[in-house]
């Protein structure tokens, strides 16, 4: 094996250039170690191919020798499903060009190892909006979103990667490219490939490149933050709001007192929005296009009515788009907060929307019976029934006498989600941290779907192996 | 065989009821041909399951004894994926109750045999919109538009059957349930496996329950007809009013001018719409579900800005639900006036939106050109890039001869859809009609992914064999 490694090593040398076949340990390091540092892989070497063709011809070389190959993004992922053990990392950074923008078809071509906050600023420079956003977006690669068919902030009104792909282009397993970059609203002919690798994690094919739909730049925005007394009135309010804004109501955010309490604590700048203390709270926001529309005062108006309705106890409606920002920047500042209030026990889950108040109530519920002074921060995109249900350590407990409780409480929560018809993974995916969760709770008609699959199109599993779905259970 | 067919075909008596057995020839025939009669079909018997569970069990009686397939919804198909060569049909429409609607998760969950018309009724009862809708609404099985990802006329607004589809219930080949009955707008604990069964024909599993989303009613409407120049100025008014409208925009159907003078010559009680003759139509319809907004003004007040422009030479607005619906049948009454007008050759392609103009004057030509005489009536889901590019036959031809011609003008118009990066099968799937042009104008790569899915799903191919692609190519 050192022999033929060797020989393998040599030949990505030759095909990719010496500079892009990096084996320094120093130099590997970063693409070994996942963002939160709950995982450090190992590696061979990291390969950073420049075009299509070097991918494919990398990927064909690797897998022809036996070397799992585990794509890598921009390195923003929450569950490991960058981090390698063994085989190569395969770095999409190089593959980065900006294909074609077209503002009639509505349509960007994108290469995988674009950061999305390019993406979005091509889409602007071309008078369009490409709605994809995340907090990462100034170091995520597109690649890596449509990869893990991220969510994010927009996807009340765009919905997720998943629903903005038109056409890609993937390397295969075994260094075959299928051309899907097809740029068409409409197009039957034949099984829906794409969906395979959208959202896959990089264990059934490599994104190279994809065709993205561009919509519309709103003209008009408005943002409030609304005090109410509980989530069950946060979901009367959204079921009012969507009923009365329709498609304008772009964001409907939540926030438990506990969120906005160490925002306002640790977040340099936040203010405090309303005057009295509340059971929970919203970021609301509404968007048009529409050059006739006023989407503040529509959203004004919308309050208002909810406001006479009972509905809600308070608001604050930004009159500025700095007032706007300051307003999101309470709800986006909620991860900052946390980690500077202690150690915390993540949960990204999703139920139906009816479910959300139950949800949350019997989570909190729970969590708070096995541990007193324990502080849950369930916040985040209510208007998706996805709730990023993450527990605050008890102020004086040490933080990895903590941390050694994560399974109990995924445990707990995973439970309650699952019982409700949930997800346990809505938008960050499987990876490795939700492996054995999803081998636990997803149906074993699935699962075996699942292994099936993986085994028509990677029948050697070297495509990022031991992510999503192991290819058997026991293994 | 014989003795093991009478087997089987007992065990299915005793599984689902004598009545559910359907064996005697006059009552089998209604089952065994296409709705536009292209096709006619033979079967063993026809299948009448009443559960989920009667479904898996036929599958399963069946399969195990190598009988293929066949399932049916409404039977208004437009490919031939539902016309059986052997085996048994299995119909779902016995499978056809409504299992839960909720106004409040916006979703409907319907059983596959459920009438597309019934299911729009029931969001509609909730006060909430189920947005699918085509023609053949009044007969066609909500499964069946899920199997063939069904587009129709609210595309623009709505996108296609995947796009509505949040979770669903399918029986394996094996007769194993996949339960993917999911309510949640995220998910990504692991593949997406719905998505290999929606569009795919009852090739992969049969689609026997789905979760679906509804949308906000809209509360105003409007609808305009057009006359403009050429299809050119259809594309300019088209990006004009995306800008203008956004979402409002609901539908922007094309006609030229043949299409508009056959419906007013063949289809009772419509009247022509503008005083002079111009060089193309289009129908557009804007809706609003917010309760401050007025549609028709905002409709009529975009067309006015475009006339001023020069973007429309002339247009008529409807005034009333009335005026609209008489403005719409205009559009609705080219299939009807085609069939009157004589024999058509059809083809159901997108293109990108920016080659629309291209693809009709090309493929204008084109036909013209090989066939003088011949009357093209491109027309459709302009917006959505589909376009039905029909060809009527010259006046004094008979029929027979005309058609005799169809793979000769398919040759001619799917190369130029082809080298426009468009679809060949735009809305209406593969079938056995398309089947070896897809073999034809597929990606290699991807024709060999869809084979690879088709042996590990249904490894015995006999999930409605031989449609859509064919397990090796040269079968």
């Amino acid at each position: 094996m050192a022999a033929s490694l060797d020989t393998l090593l040599a030949a990505l040398r030759d095909g990719l250039g010496d500079r892009h076949v990096v084996t320094d340990p120093e130099d590997m390091a970063p693409y070994l170690v996942e963002s939160r540092k709950l995982f450090t892989g190992s590696a061979l070497a990291v390969l950073r191919p420049g075009s299509t063709e070097e991918v494919a011809f990398a990927v064909r070389a690797c897998t022809q020798a036996g070397v799992a190959v585990v794509p890598l993004g921009g390195n923003t992922g929450l569950t490991g499903a960058g981090v390698p053990h063994g085989g190569v990392v395969l770095s999409l950074e190089r593959l980065a060009r900006l294909r074609a923008v077209d503002p009639v078809d509505a349509t960007i071509t994108v290469e995988a190892g674009m950061i999305l906050q390019e993406v979005q600023a091509a889409a602007d420079a071309a008078g369009m909006l490409f709605p994809l956003s995340y907090a990462s977006r100034g170091s995520a690669r597109i690649g890596g979103g449509i990869s893990t068919n991220a969510g994010g902030i927009a996807v009340l009104a765009y919905g997720n990667a998943r629903d903005l792909v038109l056409g890609l282009e993937v390397v295969l397993a075994d260094g075959r490219v299928w051309n899907g970059l097809k740029a068409l609203r409409k197009d039957n002919a034949g099984y829906d490939l794409k969906q395979l690798f959208i959202g896959s994690e990089g264990t059934l094919g490599i994104v190279t490149a994809a065709v993205l739909k561009l919509f519309p730049k709103p003209r008009t925005t408005g943002v409030a933050f609304v005090g109410l007394d509980s989530a069950r009135a946060a979901l009367d309010l959204f079921v009012f709001l969507r009923s009365r804004l329709d498609r304008d109501l772009t964001a409907f955010e939540y926030l438990p007192p506990f969120a906005l309490e160490i925002v306002l604590r640790h977040v340099p700048g936040t203010v405090r929005p309303l005057a009295d203390p509340h059971g929970a709270y919203a970021l609301i926001e509404a968007a048009s296009a529409r050059p006739d529309a006023d989407a503040r005062a529509g959203l004004e108006a919308a309050l208002s009515d909810a406001m006479a309705d009972g509905l809600i106890a308070d608001a604050a409606i930004g009159a500025s788009g700095a007032q706007d920002d300051a307003l999101w920047r309470l709800r986006e500042g909620v991860p900052e907060a946390q980690t500077r209030e202690g150690a915390s026990i993540k949960h990204d889950v999703s139920v139906p929307l009816s479910r959300l108040p139950d949800f949350l109530e019997q989570a909190e519920d729970a969590c708070i019976a096995v541990m007193p002074g324990l502080r849950p921060c369930g916040f985040g995109h209510f208007g998706d029934g996805n709730i990023h249900f993450n527990l605050t350590q008890p102020a004086e407990m040490p933080p990895a006498d903590f941390l050694a409780e994560w399974g109990r409480f995924n445990r707990i929560v995973h439970d309650i989600v699952h019982g409700l018809g949930g997800s346990i993974a809505a938008e960050h995916g499987v990876g490795l941290i939700k492996r054995d969760e999803l081998e636990r709770y997803g149906d074993p008609v699935g699962l075996d779907l699942m292994r099936r699959l993986k085994g028509a199109i990677d029948p050697l599993n070297l495509l990022n192996p031991g992510k999503v779905i192991a290819l058997r259970p026991d293994s």
